[in-house]
């Protein structure tokens, strides 16, 4: 198996995806190609001398999208940005996957043009795993479209509809709308808009949800567009970190304190790390015709390995096969 | 000092209201009229004996502003609704300060109509204030109003400026905004809008923030719309509730887990205290020419206690007048 990485992409590029890139090949005894610079990209591997070593190669390429540019316009006139190569490379053939840590915007619209959307998909999206306290609840979009109409809201309902049920393993995922009131009349126009649509199609819809309902685990999936969705995913990233910073400095404080957290460390930093993106690494792309995960802007290497992990294994379990199947199932080109 | 606390909003109003009232009035040695249905509040004062029932009196109306309403319609038609009568009695001088758990939509209609908006202001907002690493950030609007025009996202970012430096004691506040990367291309077409009205601005403006800055607490002030705002509140309310409860689950689970947990929980609880909306009571409704405070519709009667506490808080510090005075030396009108 081959994954291409997007070398260039994220705020400490190259260097941090190329350590990453290193030991996930070391660890998840995969080919990587490394997408971006030859130059600069080989002449760092040289300076990181690792075992895994040869199961790194590198895909030159020139260009790569920066940050403030608009990703649209950004993939159509680069040709040979890293994140276009990349999905090149898995549309002849050449890999299985695409990680990258770059502008998210642009993975999205590299994805789309270089592999097309998966049938009755008009808006691909990136479905974020929360730890709800009675299960995982997938937030969907998490901040690939940031002005949605409603019917793509729906769709982004579907996609996840079919992912919990091929990944999660659950049979009839319950749906909710994430809005600020559970009141039908509650919400802005395009929750009010939105909801009709769920209303009347087959899926299990629970109605309007409040953003709490995100770490309840009472559904399996919340639909928000990609600027509330990416709000909430840091949102929660940050807070976590902070409970642990703040937690930690206020119990070392105090003598009881101390021997707590010496104690229960250990449970502390497990059940934090579930909200930790260095552990969980990035999120897929869902609804183009391959395997996507973006990690975030900020990766550490930590990061970057675990979402080639990640992508591993949703090429291991045949991902895209069977999200292909459950959409056609759910006839969603006819809904 | 007399608090007019509306009596028939909340999920669980009246009981639970009439019990925070009472609460409150034997611990802030306050007067409280309870504004709603006279026959059955009296049948629940004569239910609760308590010692503060002389400071507890009951103003009678006879409608209610339903979660399902049009808020903005039903305080026009419903002269008699009990949050509409609740600013009345501030209007006519027979309270200072109202308290409400009903509709949020509804509370700011009320106290635009009943009291009036303050100078330069066309949109009022409330604030909620969270826990930040490094001291609280005001985070506004969380909830008064779901679709905005960047005029009105500035003007969020005005009030919160003054409410920062008259009620927080930050001489220079500095004001993010809201949105999903700090490049200034991202984000959606409100926010691009909204960040040249700041940029041009005599604000401290320090640019696009990312949702995971509303825990670092690096600037004081953050920026968004009352549906993104919301969502923000609640997650983070309900992500304390889970990190708490499972937290919990977790160190009993283990010996030392347990040992940890006895020792540490007075730290855990005061720490997720400051994100407990029984503990902080409700949010202030910034922009009216009168002290509002809206609590959670889900109140306890703790949460209504402390609610009303903090209304008391803000009448005793004169914080509309100290408000009122900071915008006018900010000239906002002429922004």
């Amino acid at each position: 198996m081959n994954v291409a990485v997007d070398a260039m992409g994220g705020d400490n590029a190259p260097e941090v995806v190329v350590q990453g890139a290193l030991k996930a090949a070391a660890e998840a005894g995969v080919d990587i190609t490394l997408v971006g610079d030859q130059k600069r990209l080989e002449k760092l591997l040289e300076s990181y001398s690792s075992s895994s070593m040869d199961h790194v190669s590198v895909h030159h390429c020139d260009q790569v999208v920066l940050m403030n540019e608009s990703p649209l316009r950004a993939i159509r006139e680069k040709k040979s940005a890293s994140i276009r190569v990349a999905f090149d490379l898995v549309k002849t053939g050449r890999a299985e996957a695409v990680v990258s840590a770059g502008h998210s915007g642009a993975a999205l619209a590299a994805g789309v043009i270089g592999l097309g959307r998966m049938k009755g998909i008009t808006r691909p999206a990136l479905a974020g795993l929360f730890p709800g306290e009675q299960g995982d609840v997938l937030l969907i979009d998490v901040g690939a479209n940031v002005d949605c109409r409603p019917a793509h809201l729906f769709q982004f309902g579907v996609m996840a509809h079919a992912f919990a049920r091929t990944c999660m393993g659950v049979r009839e995922p319950k749906i909710g709308l994430l809005s600020i009131g559970t009141e039908g009349g509650k919400g802005n126009e395009q929750v009010r808009q939105t909801r009709e649509l769920f209303e009347e199609s087959h899926l299990a819809f629970a109605g309007n949800v409040e953003g709490r309902e995100i770490f309840t685990g009472a559904l399996e999936v919340i639909v928000c567009d990609g600027f509330v969705g990416n709000v909430a995913l840091k949102l929660s990233e940050g807070m976590a970190e902070s409970v642990t910073g703040l937690l930690k400095k206020e119990l070392w404080g105090t003598w009881p304190g101390r021997a707590a957290l010496l104690l229960g460390r250990g449970t502390l930093d497990k059940f934090l790390g579930r909200l930790d993106y260095e552990e969980y690494g990035g999120v897929p792309l869902l609804g183009i015709k391959g395997i996507g995960i973006i990690c975030h802007g900020g990766s550490s290497p930590k990061a970057i390995k675990n979402g080639i992990k990640l992508a591993v294994k949703y090429v291991r379990n045949d991902f895209l096969e069977k999200m292909g199947l459950e959409l056609e199932e759910q006839g969603i080109a006819a809904d």
